[in-house]
């Protein structure tokens, strides 16, 4: 199966500009990116970034570890993500080999578990979806099926599996229906991020933590952290 | 295995205010109460409605079925969540007969297959976390532990196991994980609603509907049938 990672290498993550400077989006969402790739190679799979612009592997931020980085390649599409994926959906016998699947690059509490189960179905199209009526991740087994990544996708594309016959399968996960879009995702880290995850390590190292002070739970960052990043 | 519903009879949903009239969220909180109970009963299990106040299975909105209905029970209990709950815990030698599920009445997304995965496991403690660090349903099979909602209760609850020397498995669910508490919650009982949930029908009877004339997924809601329900 190929797995594609879409990725915004340009401008990524503006709607986290309240409270992370441009620089600190490109930081921040190579880590997530980062996080994504290692969880994908541990399901024993070799993902592809579908960069919208050239990327290095050893770029700063990203900089994969060895192990990953030699499972990693990088196709570079300045198309919108919708047209970049339909142009590399499967168009042959629909076989396993043919099967490709697409996990967004901010899932960052994504885990081989989760990942697991959304990759070894059967379903002709399997569907993670996110908040809103995202897709945030999807594996497509059925050549006549086309994305649409616009609006309420999920529905869309649980649509367009209907139009063309292919079987559907919704996978109920948390990690895999977290995307990390706005500031009160940050939250989502915090409380859900492994260890060893680099956008854990990165919120705590520009000062962020969970903030209930009044009651709900938020986040707030450090002010020196903040100064000493800028 | 008891299954606690905790539902706060009088004064539900407050965060809903700017969409939803007093009435309205009583009606709605009722429906979702409602999907919650149905979904637990078709489990196998008898679930006790855990109420802040007095409350009649026949009552408008609730109105369960009879099927449901003779396998639910209600318990009245005026103190805080956290109290209410925990005087209702195992006590005893932590059989299975003893294990005690407490499953939030906001989870309108819930579903037997969703349920069934956080019923069924070993661990001492079962934790569906939601968003912001909630604890929107767990099962507490050692009566060593204690719960504690207020906060990023699923932290806390996670640090009381570990205090405790309970094991502890998290239930990777969105369904599970999706607790219907402000106005954008909505969109979710709109996408992910299935034909049969009362509480995606009351949206509907109500006037709302799904919205992403801007780019992106809301909801908004019919003039019309505002002024009619209110």
């Amino acid at each position: 199966m190929r797995v594609l990672v879409p990725f915004a290498a340009e401008t990524p993550k503006t709607r986290l500009e309240s409270v992370l400077s441009p620089a600190e989006r490109v930081a921040f969402a190579r880590a997530m990116l980062a996080d994504v790739l290692r969880a994908i190679v541990e399901t024993g799979h070799e993902p592809t970034i579908l960069a919208t612009a050239p990327l290095e592997l050893a770029a700063p931020g990203l900089e994969l570890p060895d192990d990953v980085a030699t499972a990693v390649s990088v196709s570079v599409d300045e198309r919108p993500l919708t047209d970049a994926v339909n142009a590399r959906l499967p168009d042959g016998d629909a076989t396993t080999a043919d099967a490709v699947a697409v996990v967004m690059a901010d899932l960052a509490l994504a885990t081989p578990d989760a990942l697991e189960r959304l990759l070894t179905g059967t379903a002709d199209v399997a569907i993670a979806p996110g908040r809103a009526g995202g897709t945030n991740a999807l594996v497509v087994r059925d050549p006549a099926f086309t994305v649409d990544y616009h609006g309420a996708s999920y529905l869309d594309h649980c649509a367009i599996a209907r139009e063309v016959g292919a079987t559907i399968e919704t996978i109920d996960s948390f990690r895999l229906g977290t995307d990390i879009d706005e500031p009160e995702d940050l939250v989502e880290v915090l409380v859900h991020g492994r260890e060893t995850d680099r956008a854990l390590a990165y919120l705590r190292k520009v000062g962020f933590e969970l903030d209930d002070r009044d009651g709900r739970v938020g986040v707030r960052r450090d002010e020196q952290s903040m100064t000493e990043t800028r």
